[in-house]
């Protein structure tokens, strides 16, 4: 990619710079899609476990369905967390995450194609240092496609030549850092950002999800403009990645 | 509001019209600030507890603290659903909607004006017909600005002439529904929506949050565009309202 | 009524006198029956949920089921309470109260005229200034008549002339405070009663369940009799505002 | 007793008779006052917990804390029960009780007298054949008295001479069985009750606790004062019987 | 048995003897089988409860399934414990103890000839002086043996002359207090043991658990053996002890 | 080692053959202490992480504490387990396993030494191929090392020379598999494994725990020796990987 340093970041990379990425296929050798998925320091291990069979509210239906479940190791962060088991109860960071994950992945899935099966994501952050969500989302993708081609050569999808995934997605953090718009926070610049937003886009460049926060100081549609292009073209980048490792 | 209708939506309103909004304060006699809001069929109570003091991680830092909660009646919908007390355990959903009330407050109050005091607002959805959190927001900004004026009152805010206030906050949901960028989506239209999308503004017209689904199909940047500026516009709208209540 | 004043209540009425009493139906557009209920300032919102079919253990019984839920809002009492839903649990009190007015409301249903159904009552308070409970018994009874009714429109009773609601019920509370037996207590008179009475009696005038408790001194036989005659007397009266509610 | 057998009851007993009741004191090795109550099958152990201290909203106030917790072993029962620990919750029935056993005791100790101190009465149901909570109340107010002795001995009370126990509290079941009121039923009477109701009385035949509910059909007044004689003339049995245990 | 006195105990017994045993058939009217066990102060009621049927997961397997359940009472103990009902969850002790009894119990019987059909094995502690899940093994046996009894005479097993029970099975545990190898623990040397190790056994004398700790210093294979051989013996006392019960 | 092959197992190691270990140093970036220890395809990240302070319970006892905490990835095994977290409760296995490997680290660590300082080791199981536990303590033992040689560069030990690592500890499982005992099987080999043991040995050969089940037939004398002189061959060749992985 081109990059227009126009200032310096934490980490030296320019403005519009993604982090080191590496998607590695198959870490885990029981499931039937794994990834472990690494935007710089951050690690996220990503399985998919594919079942035949529908939740019972879906039985009959004809259509497959995909979740996915987010959760952090109590010692990916700089200080150690409690482990959300141990306190019986999930966090909203949690769910949140969790939820708009599914979402994500659900946004390329025809159900229908996938016949009355079942692919749960487990995305666990084994290493932190910000955009863990967007990591998962990327990495979940490359998890779920392996799983879709497992399952077509057990013959268990709707039928031989069925396409549940109907494009990629991929999903990278954008805000605004010392007033300038940024590509792909890590935790130091992540901590310091003005707004804050995640961006998910499918392989063919719409989207899916934009979720922006002003932390401090609103923003104004101008520099939502900016981030928005940020956004879309880190992802552009990320898809590219994602049809390298599924090559 | 100038209405202009290109198409007929399932209750009659012109695309770009919000639903009657009404604003009663003080409709609860114990609360310092209390706000019954309703979009359309959709009521909220917003109630703002003002406490002295602020929660053990903030104590000495000279800031106060703002935060909400998020809840609804079992038979606030159509169907009357389990109690989150019952099940023993809050889901994401209002997991993610409490925190997204908190955030959007926070950013138009000052802490260090507020003093060392915490002001929770606790937003209970009476009946629900799509826009909850939106109302929610809209609502609880008005019980937060009485909570905070009854504060100053008894002289407890961090001086005689502290001005927590930076600025008003409003929300309101815009989606793509039939193909046409609507506002304010009753319940009917939310659950037909292609894209659903929260929008947070400032009383000057900046952004605090906003949160774009797709629910079926991606949405391009043109439809993102329309329906940013359908919702700050309905933004606009609903900042006069408040001042108007407040007056 | 005729009011002998004996003495000074804290807010003027004669120690045999209701607080002003509101019954507001179809507070809700959802609710096969709701009921807003005032008691003074405690207000308490019922709604009536009617569906077709019962829990599992009363399958093939041929009988339906009534059953209830109470609750308060955070910020219905003086000083805002956790949630519950937050807290994950639910209390001692919230539990015996569920299922005193679930036992209330049953002591007038006909479960085998109701049919294979279930009506739920769920009895939120929003405002609370003693008495909820009394109030919600009060209030569920409307809106149990009114559930009934709708389920008679629609056809869903065992016949067409069946009579599930064999009479009426109510509730108030009575206490004896500064040593004389006083009628439905306000918070203030119920936190410096030396005893506190519950009566629920049905329209005819007899008792459906009468629960006293001494805080502090133990109460002779006299004083029973004394808060029986109260309360009894108290429920007829409200037994006539609920026939006027309902006319 | 003179028993006046005006029926027959399942067991052979006068309507106005007791089971055989048996108090054995210190039935613990550790417990600073405990009994094995039986009311004939109902089988309690109650278990007294002298601390120094209160909890911290009761500290410098000069007052002690009395409390008390019911459970019941998940094989007392005809048939096996699941355990509350298991299922992570405690049910309503058990708060209820537990609730109602601590103000019996409470309404008769001065916790001024009892000085800075907590006794926590553990009453654990190892045997249920109806009646459980009313001989825990009556076997508890044993192992109180016991504790009380104790903590006079290791001079932990408020003063050398402080008489913490202003009387003795007793209870006993009373219902409607077959249209006769009866006293102490046990469970196989229980079930068929009309009506069932708990008096709690001091040894001076006052009453702490009058919990009446109608099962089936409501009851008059009539049937309401021939339940409160039959209930205080039990309790003033069961309080001798707790002298003689204690002398 | 034969004592050769090495040293003082604590409470004069000699290294090998152990605590005086009581096992009390019958202790509840209501349970299948049912076990006052003692060792020592150490009092356990096991109460088997014998259900037809097997859970979901075993159906149609021809096997039965015998599971167990351990908890403490508050005061079996010097100092009240928690409830663990009331906290809400169960501790890693007592899910430990209840699996082992389970395992415990499992390894003597023949599923196969039980039929389909459950027995549950709770072991409350009603006091604790050491030892008790030992003891609850060695109660829980005689226990299973009298439930599985029962079932013969109701025709519930396999077949009219199933032999449900391989074996029988004790437990007792040995540790090394001051030094010196010593059986059957008492609280006060379980506290101050180097090595704590219980030991299960068959009636045959081979092992069916071996769980040995150092609390302290790490333990030698000539402590181990010593400790086999001390707990080999003390398990066949103990099953003398089961057969003369059980006779 | 020497492999002396007297049967085929099922990966064609030799009876006394330890699988592939691995034991992979700084993992992560953040942690005190980190590895990746690896037993076959078993691989489980352990992460030390040092704090100062210690639990309330232990303040001002000039005592240090280390605990762990035990957890397996929803996908680490061959079919998906339900997260604990999303449960919201802890099952029995991982509790027992979490307090073993917490008396096995605090078997070899002198906390006096510590300082009032605290260290948790965090054991995540990423994949399981049977011996996650032992596997767990072989790696948490070098994660700790690892973590008190940090604690000393920063000078927070209890003095410039303290030495809290008094030896180091290893373990691994043996069993009866297909009536020969084998040293650390793999899952394949566990679930037929008629007995199952747990041996856990400090470097200079004795023994810390060992926890030894009959999973079918009891054992006698002769096999639980044999499965010790195993297991400890075992510790010893692991304790010299440690020393080699610390080098």
């Amino acid at each position: 990619m081109s990059t227009t340093t126009t200032g310096v970041r934490v980490d030296g990379r320019a403005d519009n710079q993604l982090r080191d990425i590496k998607i590695t296929r198959n870490w885990l050798d029981h499931a039937e899609g794994s990834v472990l998925v690494e935007f710089g320091k951050t690690r996220v291990l990503c399985a998919a476990s594919f079942t035949e069979g529908v939740p019972r509210w879906r039985k009959g239906s004809g259509q497959g369905w995909v979740t996915a479940e987010y959760a952090m190791l109590p010692r990916a962060t700089n200080t150690r967390g409690d482990r959300e088991s141990v306190k019986g109860k999930i966090g909203g960071r949690t769910h949140e995450i969790s939820r708009l994950i599914g979402r994500s992945l659900r946004a390329v899935i025809d159900t229908r194609e996938l016949g009355e099966n079942t692919i749960v994501l487990d995305c666990d952050v084994l290493q932190a240092d910000g955009g863990t969500r967007t990591a998962a989302i990327t990495g979940a993708y490359v998890a779920l496609a392996d799983a879709v081609e497992f399952a077509r050569g057990k013959r268990l999808l709707r039928s031989g030549n069925a396409k549940p995934l109907r494009d990629s997605v991929a999903a990278v953090s954008v805000g605004i850092v010392g007033g300038r718009p940024v590509l792909d926070l890590c935790y130091e610049e992540d901590v310091t950002a003005g707004t804050d937003m995640n961006i998910v886009c499918t392989g063919d460049g719409r989207f899916v999800e934009v979720q922006g926060t002003a932390e401090g100081t609103p923003f104004d549609r101008d520099e939502l403009n900016s981030l928005l292009d940020l956004g879309a073209a880190g992802c552009a980048e990320l898809t590219l990645l994602q049809q390298a490792a599924l090559a």
